[in-house]
């Protein structure tokens, strides 16, 4: 037996003992990583990435490499890989176990946590600086009509009022990322039941 | 001169007459361009492709590919190219002009219309389905637990409780997803102040 399943309390090994699990947890577990292989195809990434975070996602205990291998039926090579790039994604972490001197994983259950990795707060910095560029173009514009011929002024008006419809663009990107990277600090997720817009 | 800018009423010749502009409505011009320029590059398209959508944009006459080419200093293949990216993606479609045999193009300038194009009902239907999913092995799970052993149970709990963390996530994409989606028909986006997550 593996040592790292020395202190299992959670029920049945559920790396290596998915046959005896009842039909109903071995569905939900096909299901699962079935899914969660089709998402990460659909975002262009690798099918076996997804699947390789569902088990660890699904497993109590942190998995390694082989673990993965023998649970997923796939190549060391394929392993090796997608672990690295969901490493890098934030998405699953190394886990210490106990007597064991291989590298073992565990999934970043928090998928908020993920998304805020991903995004950073680069994206927001990037939406408001749009948003400023956009800002100091109307005013600019404004300023300057004054000093305009009459056509010019025409055409200040037709630029400051297509500016202005990307801004509310960008006021709603901004909404949207300060929401979730926010969250954390300020609102409990499950109880979120509509987003007002207004 | 071209035909096409017999019916012009909206000021100086935006197409051909660049140099002729007041040094804001220029300098906005080129900011505008770049910028797009830049967000284009940054979504992983070509460069050329924002700055084209610019120069529509900011364009109160329909543009040819010559007069792109002519005021983008972009090669012939390049423009031909981008513009069918941008046809396709809905940001862009022909625009007839009187007693011209060339192909006029004018930018869709609301991008709300654009980001719904590109999203269409298909990304809502993926999440929705995505949540069924979630939904129906937690029901699962639930309505089969009598009928597990111990360890299975605490098993199944386990699962229960990582799936619903899963759910969450997916209603609040959700929720963005049909704000947006349903903006036109619900809400004045000039009016978004806020969005409250509850």
């Amino acid at each position: 037996m593996d040592e790292h399943n020395q202190t299992d309390d959670l029920g049945p090994d559920p790396v290596n003992d998915l046959s005896k699990f009842s039909p109903t947890l071995r569905a939900v577990n096909d299901s699962m990583l079935e899914g969660l292989g089709q998402l990460a195809d659909y975002f262009g990434y690798n099918k076996a990435m997804g699947k390789m975070y569902g088990a660890l996602l699904l497993s109590p205990e942190p998995m390694s490499l082989d673990d993965l291998m023998a649970h997923l039926d796939v190549s060391k090579a394929s392993v090796s890989m997608n672990m690295r790039m969901l490493e890098n994604m934030g998405m699953v972490r190394e886990a210490w176990v106990r007597g064991d001197r291989r590298k073992y994983y565990e999934a970043e259950s928090d998928l908020w946590t993920i998304l805020t990795n991903v995004l950073g707060s680069r994206e927001l910095r990037d939406v408001n600086q749009a948003l400023n560029v956009l800002e100091s173009n109307i005013s600019d514009l404004r300023e300057s009509a004054a000093a305009m011929s009459a056509d010019e002024q025409k055409l200040a008006l037709f630029y400051i009022e297509r500016i202005d419809r990307m801004k509310d663009f960008f006021r709603f990107a901004k909404l949207v990322l300060t929401s979730i990277l926010e969250r954390d600090k300020k609102i409990n997720i499950t109880d979120v039941k509509r987003i007002d817009i207004e």
